[in-house]
């Protein structure tokens, strides 16, 4: 894409109400705005950032066998009222009512959309197991939302439901999304690892955050390096040495990125999701649900990957590969930068093209490291000369001099 | 995708509330459910409709150089009051209030959103004209919902805004999306004509309607078939002869797929909304708008694509290209089945294998007619010892013998 037909503006200043660095970073390089509290607007760089993370998540469901649909955010109250979270779930749900004084509310969560639909559908174990997932919008009555994406009160979650004969396949399946979840943020650029949580008024005995591990983050966790095992303070205390490979433990303050729920027979005991067992009788479905919060792992990807100039993308959920920057005007500068930029594209390569005219080349250097794409191409008379041009990974501090039929392998 | 492990339950019967044909069909073969009034639930058959027609907007909106971004659902009170349509939007909006009792709303549009978007950031006339779009929920508090997917009260919509340095420049894009709308409304299987239509409370001077033309729509319009002229009779009256060329009109009750308008500059003089021109003086920003609703574009292919045996899917927007269906249980015909399957992902063909136990070939051959994929493919032992299966087009009655060898081909 041309930066000049781009629709962003960069910031020299944050807005005043940003601490965390993700929200300061983001709303700077013209990602994201806030319009109320803990309400944002995706600008469209970030809007494919959000693409990007959500295409990274859909093979992860595809390949655990999960099928995607779209349940809607007017909630049904009567389903609320059966499981008895209408009024008892925290943060509370945002109510209203329609012209006809019906009460309805925005769906903070999708358990009882989601018993409802397979309740109707399921009659055996032949039926079973069944996983199901969506991406969509959440809304959450939060008493406070600060921190940028970290905290808000509408956002977009993958939240994934599944549906088994039993407790034993629940936790089978339940591992493998963990490793589907490990795999998704590695591809984000994230560091992660799992604790015990508490399952709040979601439910069930078991329950599993994903901790990416980060010095600022906004929890301190415990990890052992040797192991990889991962302490939640509040539940495992302030210990010294890892209870499993007695190593010692490193204490981080770190960012909850995904959450994962054994949520056994609380749902499907009190909505009559049942089926029909081997031996013929009606048994309660175990269920598990497992969540992502897209912009919340948008910010947490800022958090851990920036420095002081502004945003390092990971390569996979980066808005796009390449930022070509022309440093002069020449017709031989020119000539070869357009050239490029149509190779780049002919190689599916997403290409972002600095041809705006009245912007310095330090305008040009500073806009190119605050929006953060991973690899810059400066095109210049005098590398051209050697039929070379300069690329610098975002995340690397020295430039290589690469020759120009050499560069589509450089940047893929 | 094998059939058994798709989650969908074919339905005999339609929901008591359903009236409209496609609210039938599409519960009967479990695209969608509705749980309250005007709110509907979209299965993983309905999704995959749903990210066709997206994907064909995608293209269309790209084509025109739009860019895409997502606004929020909860709405910023103080843009409405400016522009002051708070309290008098038709249908009025879904209002409510927060924890602290702060009023806020959902988006039923968004004009004030992205008019505050564009004014935060367009300084000059060099910085337009520019095109936003996102494809997003949108939620207006209709008295009445009825009519499945036709008129919802919580629907996806693609919204589209532009923004001109005069009405010239806004007539003139205003012209490309009509083109680019005819393109997608064709792609989706359904032949359009435009329509003067009221502005409503969205406003501006001018706009039009897109209407699919049918025989059992809500709207009755005339259309000319020589000139292509079409008229909202409430505008024009009962015109018998075509203004344009003189040619008898028909009167036929036809749907509206898509609304375009000409905002001029009522949203950009209320927000001060505004740019300095070449002559060196500010001038609001001259702007329009272009909706089209997924679901009721959904819908619409479905009123008029369809039989009384089922949906008859445009195969630009089919959940799946091919369906295969083996009659018989020999290890011939499931080898070949097999290998076709795979074959024919592959050659990247969504395919959809009716691989079910314990259903007839009558019940099979039922629930592919209902769910209305384009190309039905049939192995038996009949036709292997000609080396070939059998392929009906859904939308044709006779049926082909193709060789194996060829099917590929017959199906793209």
């Amino acid at each position: 894409m041309l930066q000049s037909q781009l629709f962003c503006k960069t910031k020299k200043e944050a807005p005043k109400e940003a601490e965390a660095i993700s929200h300061k970073l983001l709303s700077r390089a013209d990602f994201i705005e806030q319009t109320i509290s803990g309400v944002y607007r995706f600008l469209p760089l970030g809007l494919r950032v959000l693409d990007k993370i959500e295409a990274v998540i859909d093979i992860e469901m595809l390949n655990l066998g999960a099928q995607k649909l779209y349940l809607p955010t007017l909630q049904n109250k009567n389903l609320w009222i059966e499981t008895g979270r209408w009024d008892k779930i925290d943060p509370p749900l945002f109510k209203l009512k329609d012209r006809h004084q019906k009460e309805t509310a925005l769906g903070s969560t999708h358990e009882e959309e989601i018993t409802d639909v397979v309740r109707k559908r399921i009659k055996s174990y032949q039926d079973l197991p069944i996983y199901l997932y969506q991406i969509q919008d959440k809304f959450r009555n939060e008493m406070r939302s600060s921190g940028g994406l970290l905290r808000t009160r509408e956002f977009l979650m993958k939240d994934l439901y599944s549906f088994h004969v039993s407790e034993n396949d629940q936790m089978k399946f339940y591992s493998e999304v963990k490793e589907a979840y490990f795999r998704i943020f590695k591809k984000c650029g994230l560091k992660a690892v799992t604790v015990e949580a508490s399952s709040g008024t979601i439910g069930g005995e078991i329950s599993h955050e994903f901790m990416a591990i980060s010095e600022n983050g906004e929890d301190r966790i415990l990890i052992c390096k040797k192991c990889g095992f991962g302490g939640n303070i509040e539940k495992v205390g302030e210990l010294e040495k890892c209870p499993d490979c007695k190593f010692s433990l490193e204490k981080k303050n770190s960012i909850e990125i995904g959450h994962i729920f054994n949520l056994g027979t609380k749902y499907s005991k009190k909505m009559g999701a049942n089926f029909i067992d081997k031996d013929g009788k009606s048994k309660p479905i175990t269920m598990g649900c497992y969540g992502i919060g897209l912009g919340r792992l948008m910010a947490t990807i800022v958090e851990i990957n920036h420095d002081e100039k502004g945003i390092i993308w990971p390569e996979e959920v980066a808005p796009f590969k390449v930022h070509l920057i022309p440093i002069e005007n020449s017709q031989k500068v020119i000539k070869t930068t357009e050239k490029l930029y149509q190779d780049l594209q002919k190689a599916e390569t997403e290409v972002l093209y600095d041809d705006r005219n009245g912007k310095s080349v330090g305008e040009k250097f500073a806009d190119a490291d605050l929006i953060g794409i991973p690899n810059r191409v400066v095109i210049s008379e005098r590398t051209l000369l050697k039929n070379c041009v300069e690329i610098k990974k975002r995340s690397e501090n020295k430039a290589k001099l690469i020759k120009l039929n050499q560069i589509i392998k450089n940047v893929r």
